[in-house]
């Protein structure tokens, strides 16, 4: 038996996706009860230049599902950023695991050589299936995500790793 | 062609291991430039109740170390929790390479249904090899390593997420 690329992908996206909304859930109870006014936790930042929460939400929901479409040689469909508050960046998760789980693991299983072509600031660059989500899917959704709730961590929300982490 | 078990775990860890070892180079570059105590960077934290930027590399290369040993069988040598500056740091991500680098691709290799069996603090807890390293070891590897990236970069070290995932 070997790991199967469906395994490796969209389940595992899935299950860290639902951590953050209960994560984002727990962002929206201490903002009532701290009366904040919902536009702010959406903008909050670890420091200026970094982005705000609700771009590093948007973005890790965007690696999962620009993963897993051109994993399964899917069109990628273009959510619009257009969230503020937390109750639309949960909306927004809901939508992205609506995605995911619309793609039959046929789909993606078989994908290791496929040839995926990244449009980045520097140009194009080539990856095959394997090493495209390894190398960057991965690290780059698990970056936004623990950037997300690292950003609600220091600003007071009381969250756990276990919180992000659930249950394997 | 399906993914190995040695392919999705030891050559990852590797990989993001030596990026954030860089990124300690630049802390350290930086900690030079500003005249900083080599005491303080390691005692940086994002919040008064979360642990420290040495914990987090610590607790990184202990994931990474960890993962490697618990797939290939191996037993887990224990690295004491020593270090205090950068140049400690990076001297404990070199140890933790330079266990991982010596255990060869066949003892990974089949273990997704190794029994893996963790202490938490709710108790024992068992694991596949697969649903361990996906589910536990991935998560926690890049939730300590993008928090020890996020510590530095909220503290102005000039950092860029390129950093972090380096080139796939």
């Amino acid at each position: 038996m070997k790991i199967s690329m469906y395994q490796a992908s969209a389940p595992r996206f899935v299950h860290t996706l639902r951590n953050l909304s209960t994560i984002l859930d727990k962002a929206e109870a201490y903002a009532e009860a701290k009366k904040i006014d919902p536009a702010v936790p959406g903008g909050l930042r670890l420091i200026a230049d970094m982005f705000p929460l609700a771009r590093q939400v948007q973005i890790a929901c965007d690696t999962a599902k620009g993963a897993v479409a051109r994993l399964a040689g899917l069109e990628i469909h273009k959510h619009e950023d257009t969230e503020k508050t937390l109750p639309e960046l949960k909306a927004r998760i809901a939508k992205t695991l609506d995605f995911i789980q619309s793609v039959p693991a046929a789909k993606i299983d078989g994908s290791e050589e496929r040839e995926v072509v990244m449009k980045m600031r520097s140009g194009e660059v080539k990856f095959n299936g394997l090493q495209y989500l390894m190398g960057h899917a991965y690290p780059n959704f698990y970056f936004h995500c623990t950037t997300a709730y690292n950003i609600l961590r220091a600003n007071g929300v009381e969250l756990g790793k276990r919180d992000f982490i659930g249950t394997p």
